[in-house]
């Protein structure tokens, strides 16, 4: 199943929706979760091209996810309120729930990244670089590196920096970071909504930190899209700075073949003891 | 008038809300704007407080805003739902509104960064530090820099880096980049509530940038607080990496007397062209 089959939306029928909202019917797809969870730029994703259905405006500019339940496989309806259309954004807010409880808020902002909505003369300021990864074949898949693959890592092509993967092998790098190169198989394109996948497909960057956090679930990821991205490999890099206070952060960055930055995120997750 | 009394809410009793909604009255101050147009986190503060006092949590844990219409000053209704309350974190969204206009959208979770709410000995892992500042007698207030400043900048006592200031006498430094001590005036501590505030009171970054952009009017604006801030001043510093697509980003952090991480902000801004 394609990211696009996996994330399609049709106008719902199966109950009516308050009448300030839109309501789409959604299918969680099997095999896009870790552990049972659906991976949340996946259903951010779907959640996105409800929003953009609604709004009319194709491309996310700025879009907030709040997972609040985890997510499995199954239906699930997303209802939409247009908050505000304006010239250049539109803005609405997109709720995902399963009998009748929330699963996902998510609040965005979406325009035009196509040549019509972007001023080629615009000015420009480019203070960092892709990240330095070895060439593609260089770099590691995790099904060649992990005994126990998930099926969510055969949804999307990912290889990482040699360096980055050591964790799968008990051996972490110390340095609470992902690099590596992604994109989605059999040459689908990723589009601005695959961005948003994109964005939440790495393995969490405390893996590779010598801390003892065995997980860290997302509260909120926030995807700033930039461009949309010329076809192939994205370079992405996950980078988290602080733990304290409960908490840790992770930014990234993801760039195309043309050395043109594509996205930037960043999310907020709890860091739980282990429970040992 | 201070921070607490201009960021009041109190319980709607203009017109009676939707049924699933909760409504407070505010009044946004006068002297909060820049040019007529109140400042975004202060803005962001008087709806988290209301967002606060629906959800019955005393802390915001992360909130994005989205700026839909500039926000003069006068009255205004926050329309409040409640969409998840957990055990750790009670999620929201919030509407300010006028005459029925949407001005400004938020989702938000929010809860306990007191003793009660935050593990003692929960993982910690510190990769930055907070900004390297001359000793506020040496860094430079905005009403001492410049001919005219705005009444905002009396709002908040802002003492910039000496290097960072030139931008008023129309020398920037070339680096698109804000830092310096802040405190609200007459001792009034921020509160988690006045951290939001501080995360969005620094001048844009982009006018210490050598590019063609007058003003970057903010899109969305994301904090995650990550604990309480200690008495006294803060350190800020806001930085911007990337201008491209007609857009730009600012991440900024905040660190307090104890050297703690206060919060980290991100937002994005739209880049709009001189109209000369």
């Amino acid at each position: 199943m394609s990211f696009a089959e996996a994330t399609a939306v049709s106008p719902g029928a199966t109950e009516p929706p308050p009448p300030h909202l839109d309501r789409f019917d959604v299918t969680i797809a099997e095999g896009w979760d870790i552990l049972g969870n659906a991976n949340g730029g996946y259903v951010l994703a779907t959640i996105a091209r409800a929003l953009s259905a609604t709004l009319g405006r194709p491309d996310p500019i700025t879009v907030t996810s709040h997972y609040l339940r985890p997510v499995s496989a199954g239906t699930a309806v997303v209802d939409v309120e247009t908050v505000r259309v304006g010239r250049t954004l539109a803005t609405g807010t997109a709720r995902m729930s399963r009998d009748g409880n929330p699963l996902v808020e998510v609040l965005g902002a979406f325009g035009d990244l196509g040549p019509d909505g972007v001023d080629p003369d615009a000015p420009r300021l480019l203070r960092g670089e892709p990240p330095e990864l070895p060439p593609v074949e260089e770099c590691i898949s995790m099904a060649s590196a992990s005994d126990a693959p998930t099926q969510f890592s055969s949804k999307i092509d990912l290889r990482f920096h040699p360096d980055d993967l050591g964790f799968v092998r008990g051996q972490p790098s110390g340095v609470p970071r992902m690099r590596g190169w992604i994109r989605l198989p059999e040459g689908e394109p990723f589009g601005t909504l695959g961005v948003l996948l994109a964005a939440d497909a790495f393995p969490p960057t405390v893996f590779n930190a010598s801390l003892p956090v065995a997980w860290a679930p997302t509260v909120e990821l926030t995807v700033h899209v930039r461009a949309r991205p010329a076809p192939g490999w994205l370079r992405g890099t996950f980078e988290t700075w602080f733990v304290s206070g409960g908490r840790l952060e992770v930014s990234g960055e993801l760039w195309d073949d043309n050395d043109e930055l594509v996205a930037q995120s960043r999310q907020i997750a709890l860091v739980p003891r282990p429970t040992s």
